[in-house]
């Protein structure tokens, strides 16, 4: 039996506490034993000291434990998986399964919905008419063993204690503490159940790391609490100071997926896919290293079976797979380039919030999302730009939200008359 | 309209939020439209990050509002309060209060219950049969305008805000934070009406402020209210290394402040009793000073004006002033001293406690006081004792309870072959 004030007042005082009594706080939370304003001084004394390494697993061991954990043994295959933390125009699941699954490699991905400036990728794949995020534990399983590739909703008894207490930290300033931001996230992954995963650190303006060094730390958070719970873990760090590729906007986005799949995708998205997938293909029991699995995967895109792979997923889960199956906004307005110079930068948090405006993601949980709707980024960092070029275009559900649009996407762009120095899209790996 | 989330961020971040941002903090709370697990959030990060000066006035502000305050304008007199942080055996309310008023001076208390190792103000006075502490306004107001003294419990609108945020506080680790703890005690001082309040801060191993330095920290944040407030304030450090006199156990104590008045009460006790007075008198309309006031307050003692003035006021509020009408404990045991010497220390937190296992105080709100049991510190520090000689009674309800407090409040005494250092009762005094 613990005693949660005492519990609290030892984190405040910066004292190290048990794996059993972190896991007794977490699971009794779930049960509704500590109620939540224990929880919320809790994690606020947290924000102030911290939480060891050591604490940080067993805070994490005891979400996992606090909801069911999807067991992909009987696959009988060394099955990948893929978090991002997530970013404006950020769809390299929808690219880097397929691919992945091409390759001969089982991915099975559960996402979370969450608030977003856009949707999340949940939302993305509901763009596509039919398709169907929820997959009972028996269908998901049989789906990744006869495809090679599932990515549904999350059961809401996935980790029961996360959901309770990302929405308490939401609303009591207790988000940005990067163990717990560490353990949300792993403990998703852990319990979905794949052996290896690929981490997405995002990284810059459009991203909740602004900093090199905060994304490396909550890197660095993750990769051990993978290697505790014995699961193989590489992590990235991208840029995320620009939209990633041109789409911001769910059906948006799916076409930019195809296109890309096709071969015909922009430069950072194509990049970081391919890199992905060969970080998770070496993870793989293909028994290949990095460099291959990125050949493969360039094969893959190549010979169109990561796209052949795309449309028998989406069949599969319900979805038609038909670009012309995708909705269309009924209007789609240029923003022009006020002078001539090079695309200095983009803002992406205000593209997302651009966006979000139009109707492609959500203030509060039961805001409905207009899957049509978004912007697309034609001019990118460092292209040069003459006076009255389109820069963007913002596809809209009527006039005055296109005229709104059009003014907001005109002032994320910075244009200047120099080049501005190049930046790859991946900034870091940690393994 | 405030948003907490964001003001218990820059809190948490180290800013200073404004007098209105409290306020409506603070009063939102008591309207149930901020939930308990923000505040505690928001207690956590004062925790942490403090209040300055003016924002521990405007919280303090906002507590008043809370609720209904006291108007004692209609006496056309300046009135004067006291309180104390408490400490075991802390009975000197009961006894200048009479002495105050038999100075011509208005002396009008509100008292809070609260938790304790044996009872608060208001236990001790129910200990007197029939004594009623539910006066309502009217009566409380022609009381003291009639006799010059009342003391009553605070009615359930004094300073809502403050029952629920105690409440809060103490199940997150959130108690010891000097300016809520301020902010706390002047809240309601300043809402009982009162012109001019002597506090006394209680420092040592039987007080909430262990050391000098947190106990003048306290005192310091509480002199500043009352400034801000108009209020005239003096504070009083003051020793509970040792029990305050002699009695600690509700009745018990009830008897010592009769002797007390009748001239024959404890040095210690005497001594803190005439040194408040003397303060309590020079913040009066008498126009006199602190040792003039004293002066007049040992004439009140010698000349038995503040024990008629107690025997009238117990009966105003219904109770019966004799000795014979307190109720007694059925069995006395003696603790005697093992061996010759002086008393070095008393543990004041464990005379307390051995108090609280006899019955004398509660655990829980809901617990009953016997009034009767309790502890009577025969030899006290620096007294010579020879082996055998009682240190302590033990006022117990059967054999078990008197043979457990034996043993507890042996322990508590050491003895030691040298004279102990003296110390003052009262450390240092802040205007």
């Amino acid at each position: 039996m613990i005693h949660p004030a005492e519990l609290i007042q030892r984190k405040r005082d910066g004292a190290e506490l048990s794996a059993d009594e972190l896991a007794e706080l977490v699971l009794a939370y779930v049960r509704d034993e500590v109620p939540d304003y224990q929880m919320a001084a809790f994690c606020m004394a947290v924000y102030f000291r911290g939480l060891t390494p050591a604490e940080t697993h067993a805070l994490t061991e005891a979400m996992v434990r606090s909801g069911e954990t999807i067991d992909l043994s009987p696959l009988g295959r060394k099955v990948v998986d893929k978090h991002s933390t997530g970013g404006v125009g950020d769809k390299t699941s929808i690219v880097l399964g397929p691919i992945v699954a091409a390759c001969g490699v089982p991915f099975a991905k559960m996402s979370g919905r969450g608030l977003g400036h856009t949707g999340g990728t949940l939302d993305k794949l509901e763009s596509i008419p039919g398709f169907r995020i929820e997959l009972d534990g028996g269908e998901f399983l049989a789906q990744v063993r006869e495809l090679g590739l599932a990515i549904v909703g999350q059961t809401a008894d996935l980790v029961p204690a996360d959901k309770r207490l990302y929405a308490l930290r939401d609303v009591t300033a207790t988000v940005d503490i990067i163990p717990l931001i560490a353990s949300s996230i792993m403990s998703k992954k852990i319990a979905g159940g794949a052996d290896a995963i690929v981490l997405d650190v995002k990284v810059g303006d459009g991203a909740f790391m602004k900093t090199l060094d905060s994304a490396r730390e909550l890197a660095g958070a993750m990769v051990e609490l993978g290697r505790r719970a014995g699961r193989e873990v590489v992590c990235e760090l991208t840029d995320m100071d620009q939209p990633l590729g041109r789409a911001v906007g769910n059906a948006l986005e799916i076409r930019e997926c195809v296109a890309t799949l096709r071969g015909e995708g922009p430069g950072d998205l194509v990049e970081l896919a391919l890199g992905a997938s060969g970080h998770l293909l070496a993870l793989s029991d293909l028994g290949i290293d990095a460099d291959q699995g990125r050949a493969r995967a360039e094969e893959a895109l190549a010979n169109g079976s990561a796209l052949e792979l795309y449309e028998r997923w989406v069949r599969a889960q319900g979805g038609d797979s038909s670009l012309e199956a995708l909705p269309s906004a009924p209007i789609v307005e240029l923003v022009p380039a006020p002078e001539a110079g090079f695309v200095q930068a983009i803002a992406a948090t205000d593209v997302g919030l651009a966006a979000l405006h139009l109707g492609a993601g959500r203030v509060t949980k039961d805001d409905a999302i207009d899957h049509a709707v978004g912007v697309v980024c034609l001019a990118k960092r460092g292209d040069r730009v003459e006076p009255g070029q389109p820069l963007a275009e913002v596809h809209a559900r009527d006039e005055d939200s296109a005229r709104r649009g059009v003014a907001e996407v005109r002032a994320c762009y910075l244009v200047g008359p120099d080049a501005p120095e190049q930046r790859p899209i991946v900034l870091d790996v940690l393994a």
